[in-house]
């Protein structure tokens, strides 16, 4: 087998640990936690089928395929919860070396395409990050959501917590924002979420 | 909320149960079983990084959808294995009815585009469904082989059943297949694979 063949798949092969990357979201019904590749492939789906509100135009196919990369990173430096603040202090340095030798499996040319294609999508200023990040936002609040917020009450978060995250849902989708809000507001009255 | 996107949003929440759908494929590392939506998610990554090596020409956004959306019917369907002669026979059926019932959830004009694009990879006949359906067979066969084979042991299979399936991957890359026939050629040399 050629040598970029060969680099490909065991590119291929070593990303299947990400189904082993646990969140600390639950899948509806209140199921078990899901994996970083559950959630991938959930966000690229949305992100194709709510595609008609991002705010600006977005080359969709851009965005879904960094859906389905933002997070092989994890395999190395594991999930950080979005509400845990001593982790994601040292976040940045965790995922800054993970990228490294992960992406270096591959090609040069697509170890360099991934990399600037996960920059991009941490950067949060291209219209394509920005809806990106608004389905990673929606994917496990919508979840969380299914299971009455049992999500937040387990990690004591309030309401502000929420906000400051899921606020920037906006920068990607003003309308996907208001199902944010609208979600957040039933917590705070049914008092699923502290305000 | 407007109607359009709550059919839109009840549709995301619903597809959250193929992550519940096992298949008989193991994780790489000897690992649990998959399941469709982390199947679905590593094919769609392996269609782009490897899309050099389809036959012809591919639209890449119209593969990776195809993929992420191709297992959707088997919420209410079931996996079927791929060497499970019983109930392959009834798979079309119970696959058609689930199709109708799941993706009805959706807007009128996005259920037609996903039953379309269902049915397209079922055709095996545009050169994107060729292409889908070689990384539809490749992905479990590259787990199953950095698992010594586990998965066709469990279940008694022979080469030339695996040949029957396998060999179609051609259809979508020579060039994959060429793979493909390494690794089942190995498995017949080493025993772990009946003749």
């Amino acid at each position: 087998m050629d040598e970029r063949l060969k680099k490909q798949l065991d590119f291929a092969l070593e990303i299947d640990k990400e189904k082993n990357v646990f969140r600390q979201t639950h899948l509806s019904g209140h199921g078990r936690r899901e994996n970083d590749a559950e959630h991938a492939w959930h966000m690229a789906v949305m992100a194709y089928l709510l595609r008609e509100y991002a705010n600006e135009e977005v080359d969709i196919a851009r965005v879904m395929l960094m859906c389905l990369i933002h997070d092989i990173v994890e395999i190395d430096a594991g999930d950080t919860y979005a509400y845990d603040e001593e982790n994601l202090k040292t976040q940045k340095a965790r995922e800054d070396a993970a990228k490294e030798r992960i992406f270096s499996l591959l090609p040069d040319d697509q170890k360099e395409e991934l990399t600037a294609l996960f920059d991009e999508f941490e950067a949060y200023e291209t219209a394509e990050s920005k809806f990106a990040h608004s389905l990673d936002n929606l994917q496990p609040l919508m979840l969380n959501n299914s299971n009455d917020g049992g999500d937040w009450a387990e990690h004591g978060v309030t309401a502000g917590t929420v906000y400051g995250r899921q606020r920037k849902t906006r920068l990607g989708s003003e309308k996907l924002f208001e199902v944010t809000d609208k979600i957040i507001k039933e917590h705070i009255r049914k008092g699923t979420l502290r305000e």
